[in-house]
């Protein structure tokens, strides 16, 4: 079965946007055990949509198209895929009905221009969009399937999950196993040095090691779910607590489903991460529950009258060090009643580094039952980079303790 | 002039790698002048590369092709230009020559595959690789232009800098002027409902409108910048004040500046929210001078303790409420010394929804010198897009407020 990709828009064209949607689908068809064939990105203007369209349909036998469903002049993917299979285009007065009443709820009155949107190729099977205004399309033609996605990710997602999944079955082989191994603390080389050799006798299998700031994830695909079980494991014994979890899993998840199981609560305490820390545990579903609050300190007046810490020890330590950031865990933890409390003060950057405190620099500590423990890092990278590093370095504190609870 | 490129290799169609060769020559031909209109990835084996090519031809004036042009078997590239033009291949006893001495210089013989790369496509100008040994081709058909570039990044910027850049200067127009109008507030309905008929008269100019939560970007390219500067400001005129800046700013940017511009001061205090707001505020270099800290009041121990909330106003009209919203601002304010506060309180969702307190609503306040203000929205979308809509939403009250100043 070929199949191709076609991502429309002209911004997409540009180097300044990713076409994640294409990256999307193609993982997706992967993991359903379908190969890509070809991808294309074109602009919504003029006449290179139709013909990406045509000429798709006569060589490939299912047609992936994102974008252009929306309520604009220049969202013309509806009317190009209707012309390049020579046919019509249908007015739903239900799909409008549906529109009007998703604005309704968020009492406010559907656009005029929305109405496009209740247009829909002749004879096309309506996907629906929970998440979104514009439906999705399902259209045979002569043995080929020419399906259209909505082109905001979400809605994408939402639409290809609940409508185009299901569809596909009948050619899906899923015969490779897959499996992701997220880990943190180590260096990619690190990990790589690690799992070195370790791989099964199985021409299909592959290994991928894939780092990002503070993460490693390593993918693994093998001909059998045993054979890739017993891989697997075999690289989780080499990496040790290293390995957090799974595909998908971010250290948050970790922490605050263990804080949920044990019945204990966290407090945060935050100056260089801004409300970072407590932004990505708050990302969580049910967080509420472990989560009770936390002091985005960012001035020295706010670590004294919030957090108690003392004048003095500012003046004479600084606000960047590790006696502050024990003082602003104790402090948020005594003072939001928590069993745990993590907090980080240094110098995001690009400006404010010494050469006995350069940018970068960061202390963390850790409040808990049993006591404070605090670790001195240097991170690189810009601000952000130094943002995303420390916070995910306090997130990993706190998960090897409670592991070893 | 329609200009599409060809990225070839199965490798590429893979999510593990970029296709950064096609980016390189997008940026390159901006710099032209010259917008690409259509951009394709195939894999190098079946007949996809051929119908590509013809597709291709048949459409556009100028194609680009990277890669297929190696050594091995299958580097099918010539071939499928070949056969695309309904032409022959041709033998050059001078390019093997060049090879073999290339070859000779690092003290080794030339590897026998690498004779395939002696053949070009008949009609084909050689075009030289400085930095590996397959060399570009220059092929004029019909009016039209193919152009065949080795695939590692190395050679094909070699190749295109080198043998390229000067055959594409009859076209390059490098006039083409820029700009970006960066609006929130609106939706893309809305935008595009009020800058309508707003085109200059020229056949160049093009514009784009493109959403993402919260925020609506116009892109804009004329032939000239004083064109481009009248049209972006009977743009902007018709906006009002949605638009609040260029390419890459970002409402917290616009917000600190304004405030420290001023000499004014800001706090926060989130529930809903859990830190975003506080996180995107220290994003911005500099956010110290401006931003004293702020609460994140998860729990209602947290909104009652630090933020001064009355127990029985939550028991009565609930921690999600107007009154709510406006007690956590004047309580921030108030406690953290600062010339103005954010507060939002809301239901991020999946859970904790009921009919009168549907998931995505949000009351969020804003207290200042003349008093407190409070507004109550409904967000679509999961848990992260009503986290992101809410401070969007936030931010905008204060910068619109600072505005007025």
């Amino acid at each position: 079965m070929k199949i191709e990709i076609i991502a429309v828009g002209t911004e997409l064209l540009s180097t300044r946007f990713r076409d994640t949607n294409s990256l999307y689908l193609t993982d997706r068809l992967a993991e359903l055990g379908l190969a890509v064939s070809r991808r294309t990105i074109v602009g919504d203007q003029g006449a290179g949509l139709e013909d990406s369209l045509r000429r798709a349909l006569s060589f490939s036998d299912l047609v992936l198209v994102s974008g252009g469903l929306g309520p604009t002049g220049d969202d013309l993917t509806r009317e190009a895929a209707a012309a390049a299979l020579g046919r019509g285009l249908v007015y739903r007065p239900d799909l409008l009905a549906a529109m009007e009443s998703r604005f309704l709820l968020r009492g406010r009155a559907m656009p005029e221009p929305n109405r496009r949107q209740a247009w829909i190729v002749e004879g096309a099977e309506v996907l629906a969009n929970a998440a979104g205004t514009a439906p999705g399309q399902w259209i045979e033609a002569d043995r080929r399937y020419l399906v259209l996605l909505p082109g905001p990710p979400p809605e994408l997602r939402s639409v290809f999950e609940g409508g185009v999944v299901s569809r596909l079955s009948p050619w899906a082989r899923p015969g490779l196993a897959r499996t992701v191994i997220r880990s943190t603390g180590l260096a990619e080389s690190e990990v790589e040095a690690r799992i070195e050799g370790l791989y099964p006798e199985s021409e299909e299998s592959v290994l991928t090691v894939l780092a990002s700031p503070g993460r490693v994830d390593i993918h693994l695909a093998a001909d059998s779910s045993p054979l890739l079980e017993e891989w697997a494991g075999r690289i989780r014994e080499r990496l040790g607590p290293a390995v957090y979890g799974g595909d998908g899993v971010e250290l948050e998840d970790v922490v605050i489903d263990r804080l949920i199981r044990i019945g204990s609560t966290l407090a945060t305490a935050e100056s260089c991460t801004g409300g970072l820390l407590a932004h990505r545990l708050t990302n969580v579903p049910g967080s509420s529950r472990a989560f009770l609050g936390g002091y985005v300190a960012y001035g020295n007046g706010a670590k004294i009258r919030d957090l108690g810490l003392d004048a003095g020890l500012i003046s004479s330590r600084g606000a960047v060090s590790e006696e502050a950031a024990r003082a602003m865990a104790a402090g948020a933890r005594a003072r939001m009643g928590s069993d745990w409390a993590l907090a980080l003060t240094g110098i995001a950057g690009p400006d404010g580094g010494t050469p006995d405190k350069p940018v970068g620099l960061v202390h963390i500590a850790l409040a808990g039952p049993g006591g404070t423990e605090a670790e001195r890092r240097v991170f690189l990278g810009r601000r952000d980079a130094v943002k995303t590093q420390s916070s995910q370095r306090a997130l990993d504190m706190l998960r090897l303790r409670l592991r070893d609870l």
